[in-house]
């Protein structure tokens, strides 16, 4: 049987547009992966009334109910009084829950007073599963009602996540008598139509697993998802499908399940001991800042240099002025020698030198903003991209992009593939 | 009279969590600051008879629709055509509109070819007002219809922005007899609950203007908002409570009507014709790209150094190999001397340096993951701070947290004030 599942999200401050509501994001993208279909999202405001004309709504178009916020102490359990109403539920008091509120402002509230609002929290429909909060003190809970099943989860999106991975996903896996696997294929060098176009048949034609793109900045994923009896006989729908699809799109795939092209980098420096420096002028620190953005990435980079101004890159980058005064600040040449120096002045394996017009305005070279030049500097040779950046307006795309593709070359520099293929 | 909206999002990536609905948030704002009042958003998928339901129940909840989505080529104008059948309207091809597309495709699409499903995106409800798109080819529009009025804006959240801020708030602004205005008062340095704490009395006695908090990452912002027959009557009862605001907070104010705390530095750098150079450690380079997002910023940034493992440090940025030995990388004397030898290697007038353990390991040096020093060095002098942070366990906010100290000592340096004041 196929579930059909809305996510009622209940909040004022979504309403006034104070956050974005990534709480239903989340528990979207966990329904998607459980085979869940959802057909609707509502955001509803702290107003008993109107969450519970919501709620009847809800009812009449889906047989799982998720609602996120509306747990805290200040409002008075707003959530849980007006789903246990719809459904025709008493709230009661439960001691374990009470006990667990007590000990979290006991052990590690650092001095905050509970307050009676605090033990509110502890009010829940009868009969409910009850699922723990591991970060915060409002639990949440599920309960089934004449074929319908209702989960309500908190607001703050480090609880909700937390308590749907923990608790939601186990309980809402149990109405499903299927294993639900899928693998993420990371891809940088081909744009989402590109990609699509290269696998059109094969998405068609496919109904368990299936395949679907989602594009990212600078980036393409595909999605592969198989429903089966149990996670080896899913893992084999999937297998002949990632063979294929490795087929028709090659080694522009950087990685299954990977977390990011950065990541993807800095592994292969671990796993082969080695290390780069970068020196950036248009991306501005963001190839560091990237790299740094990883816990133990200290072992890979000794660090880099922002040569912004034309005095940096000669003085202390060490690039000749002739480089500069025959081919331009921004030049593949003077990209190749921005690396080479990166190299030298870090004592580093690998240099990374990026040069560029970020825009909005151009730097009276004559060149439009957009232009880039990334270059990666080894032992025995140099390479550099001069990628066709598609919005020469746009500032953040373009650095973006730009950093992208070093990580991307350090990628196939690392594994023995072509680095300069000219893929964009 | 009050008007009351509905925002409707229309697309299947949202409904599985590929996205987050920041269309929905950036439009809740917007009509919050005209004091449109919105109680519902829904999400619904690319599907014409779901979407045509979710009118059918706004209509009756609200007298304003806005949607987002379902405006581009491949859905085959979806949303235009379900709204356009819901308030019996056809849909008539807009020649304008049409020369506008094919204008887009041949002057900045690069390349990309233009289909006949890009031409359909001119198909529009007969007597509506167009909203010309200033970012992609998907034009939007609004019509009133029995007294419901129905906005449609695209998908793509820098065109939806866009135009919503050139088209749909000037429509919706005739919509009513009031002009809404407000201030935005940035501030740095105090925690959200503390600054309501010092304002509670005010806020609460407030009705016209009001004053609302908002956190932001290390940062918190009031609004102050008023409703008015004019601009100057708005700011009129506005100008008192400004000041009130400003007795109450002081020097923790960075700006009214702001951008960012780097922005604001920049301009005060600017303004002063001073350069400010960066020494980084455990920040990675993310002062520097901070720094570098804005336009312009070359002229007042010559560079930075991300000195992120300790040889750099000594040989290449140039800090004393005694002070490290002595102090520790991780201490007061070697973030000022970073910064001051930032200064001295770029030329600058102001050095930064930053120094800390982000985490989520330590050191070795048994100092806790989270601590940090930031160092501002001039002329005749250095400060640095060394603020307490509250979740050690957090990379991301340990990193932007301590970016933030060091924007916040350039502007208090700049302005005059005193910069070591401890106000965490």
């Amino acid at each position: 049987m196929s579930h059909t599942a809305e996510i009622i999200g209940v909040g004022t401050e979504l309403l006034l547009g104070n956050v974005a509501n990534t709480d239903a994001q989340d528990v979207s993208r966990a329904l998607s992966e459980l085979g869940i279909n959802v057909y609707f999202h509502t955001v509803v405001g702290d107003n008993p009334e109107r969450l519970k004309r919501a709620v009847g709504i809800a009812r009449g178009r889906a047989d799982i109910i998720i609602t996120t916020g509306g747990l805290g102490p200040t409002f008075d359990d707003l959530t849980k009084q007006a789903l246990a109403d719809a459904f025709g539920k008493k709230l009661v008091y439960d001691e374990e829950q009470a006990e667990i509120i007590k000990g979290f402002f006991k052990d590690r509230a650092r001095g905050m007073a509970m307050t009676e609002n605090n033990l509110r929290q502890a009010m829940l429909p009868e009969g409910c599963v009850v699922f723990s909060n591991g970060c915060g003190t409002a639990p949440g809970c599920a309960f089934e009602s004449g074929g319908t099943h209702v989960l309500m989860l908190p607001g703050p999106p480090r609880e909700c996540r937390a308590m749907l991975e923990v608790c939601a996903v186990p309980y809402l896996k149990k109405l499903s008598q299927y294993e639900i696997r899928s693998h993420n294929i990371h891809i940088f060098g081909l744009g989402e139509s590109a990609v699509e176009a290269r696998l059109h048949e094969l998405m068609e034609s496919m109904e368990n697993p299936t395949l679907a793109p989602y594009a990212k900045e600078s980036e393409v994923m595909l999605r592969l998802t198989a429903r089966a009896r149990s996670e080896s006989e899913a893992e084999g729908l999937m297998a002949p499908v990632l063979e294929q699809v490795k087929a028709a799109l090659g080694d522009i795939i950087y990685g299954i399940d990977a977390q990011s092209l950065e990541n993807r980098a800095v592994e292969l420096l671990s796993a082969a001991g080695m290390t780069v420096a970068v020196a950036e002028s248009c991306t501005g620190g963001l190839i560091s800042k990237r790299l740094t953005d990883i816990p133990g990435s200290s072992e890979i980079f000794p660090g880099g240099i922002v040569a912004y101004g034309a005095p940096a890159k000669t003085s202390l980058l060490g690039v000749a002025p002739g480089t500069i005064a025959q081919y331009g600040a921004v030049s593949r040449e003077t990209a190749v020698e921005m690396a080479q120096c990166a190299r030298a002045r870090f004592g580093a394996d690998i240099g990374i030198g990026v040069t560029g017009i970020a825009g909005p305005g151009g730097d009276g070279s004559g060149l439009p903003p957009g232009t880039a030049f990334i270059a990666l500097a080894h032992e025995a040779g140099a390479y550099c991209r001069a990628p066709s950046i598609f919005r020469a307006d746009d500032r953040v795309r373009m650095r973006t992009f730009s950093a992208c593709h070093a990580f991307d070359m350090l990628r196939r520099h690392l594994t023995g593939l072509p680095v300069e293929v000219a893929v964009f």
